[in-house]
This record gives C-alpha cells, structure tokens and sequence, in this order.
C-alpha cells in the first residue's frame, strides 16, 4: 500500500478558541500537527502579556500532548509601546491585524488601514523582528475585498522593507502575484481555497459549511492558489484558517464563516498533491516554508499517511459543543495511519 | 396618512407548487394580485393540456377568490407539435424553457440551447403567437451565468424575430441592455434582486433565506435593473419568483434557492418607489407594461397602500408547511389598507 509521511506538520493559521470548543478542537490539530499559528482574536481579544501566557497555557492543557507548540499571536493594536512589545517578544510569533469589524471577532481590529496611523506600532515591530500577520481585505463588494487590499498590503510592504508581512488565507490570483513583488511579502492558504470556488458554496444548493470569510472566488484565483501551493512557491506556506463554529450557528438563518478542516487537514492535502503528483513538495508546503520564513525549527513528528479509505466523521463533539468538519460524511482516498 | 393605489397587478413570474404549498402560498397573491404567470416547473412539470387545466383548476380552488386570475404557461419541450400547440394556445399565455437542470424542477429541460434542435416548437410558437420564457443561464460559473446566456437570447431573438422572448428574472446590466438591441426581447425582475447583491447572501454572516437562482450579482447590476424598474422601463415588467420552500430546506446543511416575497410585494415595491420619488412609474412596471406584452386586459383591481408602519410575519403557515418570507419580523414603511 503506498505511504507517505509528512514531517512537522504546521498550521500557520489556526482559531482553537477557548473553553469547551478549545477542548473539542485542540486535540485535533496537536494529534497530527507539530505546531500551530494560533490566532488571537477571542473575546476579549489576546492583547497582554497575562492574557496571552494564559491562553497558551489553556491550549496546552486542552492539547494533552507535548510534541505539539503553539506558536502564539497578540491582537495588533496601533499604541503598543516599543517596551512592551520588546519584553513579550520570545513569547509571541507574530501580530495579527485585523481591520475592525472585518471578521468574527474583529470588532476591536484597527479602523483605519493608512500606514501612518499603523506606523508607532510598526516601526516597534520592525526594529524587534516581529512578524505582521494581516486578514487582508477591505469592506467593499464581498469578492472584491481581497483585490482591493492589494494597495494596503504594497503601501506597508514598501514603507517598512524590513518587516515580514504575511497576507493571511489568500484568495485570488492578485494576491499571488504581489507574492513575487516585494520581497517581505509572504503568505499563507487554506485548504478549503485549494479546493472550492464560489460555485461550491452558491453555484448548486447553499452549502453554509463552506462559507467562509474571505470568501472562495472565481476558478481562475482558485487555480493560481492551487499552482502556488502544488509547486511548493517557496513564499507560500500553509494555514488553515479551521474555524470551529458550533453546527447550530452554521445550520441556521444567519450563519457564521468559518470551515473547520483541522482533523483532515493531512488527509486531503495528501490526496491533492498525490493526484496532481506533486507529493514531493507537500513538506515543503506543510512544513519547511513556514520555519524558514518564521525562522524557527519545528520539534520532529512524523505522520504515516497510507493510501487507505478514510470517512470523515459527521460531526466531532465535546460535551455540548458540536463541530462539522469540511467533507463531513464523505470518503478520503487517504488515511492517517493509526 | 399617504397613500398609494395599485390597479390590476400582475406578478408574470411566479412559483405556486401544489398540494399543502399551493394551499399555504396561493391565498397570499390572490390576496393583493389580479393575475399571475403561474410557472410550470412541478414533478412532473406541466407538459399536457389535461395536467395544465387540472393545476388551473386546484390554483382557483385554493385562491377562494374570484378577482385573481392564474395566467398558465406550459413546460417547454422540442417536440410539441403545431396541433399540439395550436389545440392549447387558448389555455396559456407562454411557455417556459428551462436548460436541463438548472433550477428547482428542471431536470427534464432541454438539454441543449442550440437553436436547431429548439426549432420545431419555436417556429410553431412563432405562428401560433405565443411568447417564449426563458430561465436564461448556463452552467458555467456562478456570477457568469446569466451574461454567458447572453449569446444565446441573441441567437434565438434574430433567428425568430416574430417570437416575444421574455428574460425571465434577469439579474445583470448585461441584460438590461440587451433589452435595447432586439425588438422582440423584453424581461421580468424580481423584487429581490431590485434589492440585494451577492453581499446580503454572503458579505456578512449567510442569509439563506436570501438565497436564489441567479444569484444576487454585483452592485453595478442591481443599480441598473433599479434604474430600468423606477424608469418603468416599457419593456419591464414585476415578476416575482416568489418561491416557498419549506423553512426546514431552507435551514439546513444544502439549503433550496428561493426567496419568498408574494405577501410583501407590493408593501415593500411601494417602499421603494416612494423613497426614489418614482411612484408615478409603479403601476407601469407592475401592471400595465405586461398587460401591452402579453396583450391582455387584465381584471381590475385597486389595492390601496398607507404609508403606515408593517411588521413582516416570521412565517406563514399551512398545516405541517411553513414558509419564511423576504424581511421577516422586519419592519416595513407602506402596508395594505385592510
């Protein structure tokens, strides 16, 4: 049977929340990933070094494994001063910045995206060798939000060359090519961007276990992604942006955005680059990018993937938290061997 | 208290199913419209002068009301013939073509759009004066659909230039304009899509009930079918598409496109005519520019609107079906007079 292991598995975008549906859903990146990207936007938002440490602690503790880190994120906020930034430094990865109100619990993100109201806490950042990661888009037409974020992401690239930015879960074809750009532009891509378009969400029936922010576009970007990836394009690394939303807030009138891919991540990854026979970039994609841009070395673990049949589960539970995950019900060609 | 009246109107598109459905949704035009273009897609869809008079006769039973008239149209089929077609003609005021599969009920459509093999009935139609619907899309991507259609309204327009070929429920400002270049093309649009773009479906949290076929496309579009609707342009007319679903397929993991709007039609029309200072025009666009393309007189009809607060019903509601309406437990500015 063919086999194929991927090693240090990381997840450069990751929302595990708190509480309950931090116990449901942490389990199922640490079993399989080495470390993961773990974003701050709770309510409140992760913004102090107590908040932060305690979080990191929760998430540990819901993990029960020790061969899993995660890589911790604070909530980016214009009036960090350069000391408090310099003194949580070896604790954090990166910023997260969120324009307000652009997302699920984004509200308290910055309000205005002009460099120069962004610049006390950049230029911290820049000097300290900290990370900036950015949920890029702007509040126009819902598939034209990305595109027009483009300016936003050049005018901070170019005004401070020495910061690496990272244009988080990137969507179109635009965004791929400003990859080659600037030279401190990097970026990260979901799995479900690899795999579906608009047409999957609202081409047949609606499927709300496919929305999304930002939302899955045209073919043609979706393409783009999936050539950067297959390719292993050296600034592109992984994330999957798996967003837990409890099943009755994704079946409902009003449904919340987020796919939760987390426990079939490398699964289907696997799948993808085995059919487009590209499996010998996926650790490249999964795994060596993203230490090399972030300039860390992750802690070994091997995971055996074997050409076996695996069905997804309907539905992970904990307690009273339920999560549907992407392919719930349907059947992988590979599996993770147990 | 302001007020407004609405002589005779007509909704030339509308979706009134059977059985329970059609007991639930039929009272709730009849109510306030003087005729509708009732569509034939049920399963089986309405292909024979004995299951057109049967749906006609269950349509009047269940409406109770004298002053409403079901204007019936026959499912489209390449293989009618004259006789056929000449034999019913009294009983129908168009047919409807769906491409195979491209909606609810439409699997049994023609699978192919090419003019050719759609002769034989057209040339009879042509003859016989009786106008053409068309679900206008192809298969392609979402947001292509309907102005990927455009080629083929093109095609069948100057192959027979003596057929009225209505765009049914157009979406685009591709479309608007193509009212302008061939004689014999005129359109409906829905009140949805006067309303929303893809953005009240998904550029906040998922709105299923906002959910249709086509797809709510750009703003651009929507401000070009308003223009054409307020200017009551003479080739435009109301048809509303109102489609009940039942709340339970509406709500769920693969949701049924459909939005219904039957019972807030003429409130919120009103509405929004009112606040355009284009009332003058409203009774063109919903009443008589389709009386002058279907050549018909339609019963008269006067409903008297206030401008009196509405608050929208959750739902409405017939023995097991229930059926979410367009703003429910929304407040609207214009009521009707009871």
């Amino acid at each position: 049977m063919q086999t194929f292991t991927i090693n240090s598995a990381l997840d450069m975008h990751l929302h595990l929340r708190d509480e309950e549906m931090l116990k449901l859903v942490a389990p199922l990146t640490s079993k399989t990933f080495a470390a993961a990207l773990i974003m701050p936007n709770l309510v409140p938002p992760v913004t102090t070094k107590e908040a932060l440490l305690g979080y990191k602690e929760r998430i540990k503790e819901a993990c029960k494994k020790d061969d899993f880190e995660p890589k911790m994120t604070l909530f980016f906020k214009n009036d960090y001063s350069y000391e408090f930034l310099k003194d949580i430094k070896d604790e954090i990865i990166a910023l997260k910045l969120y324009p307000a109100g652009i997302t699920t619990n984004s509200e308290t993100g910055v309000s205005s995206m002009d460099v120069e109201s962004l610049r006390p806490t950049l230029e911290s950042m820049s000097k300290l060798n900290i990370p900036l990661c950015i949920h890029g888009e702007t509040n126009g037409f819902v598939m034209d939000r990305e595109k027009e974020f483009m300016p936003i992401y050049e005018s901070i690239a170019s005004s401070f060359p020495d910061l690496k930015i990272i244009m988080e879960h990137i969507t179109t074809k635009d965004a791929v090519k400003l990859l080659d750009k600037y030279e401190n532009l990097y970026a990260t891509v979901t799995l479900h961007h690899l795999l579906i378009t608009l047409d999957d969400l609202a081409g047949g029936m609606l499927k709300p276990h496919l929305f999304c922010k930002p939302i899955a576009k045209r073919p043609e970007d979706r393409s783009a992604l999936l050539e950067a990836a297959l390719n292993a394009h050296p600034k592109l690394m992984f994330g999957s942006d798996s967003a837990p939303h409890p099943k009755h807030k994704k079946e409902c009138c009003g449904c919340a955005a987020g796919v939760f891919t987390s426990p079939i991540a490398l699964q289907v990854l696997t799948e993808l680059f085995d059919k487009n026979n590209k499996l010998e970039n996926l650790n490249s994609f999964i795994s060596l990018n993203a230490q090399r841009i972030y300039n860390f070395k992750a802690k070994e673990k091997a995971i055996k993937l074997v050409k076996k049949e695996f069905i997804v589960p309907d539905a992970y539970r904990y307690n009273e938290e339920i999560v549907v995950p992407m392919f719930a019900g349907q059947s992988l060609s590979w599996s993770i061997e147990e």
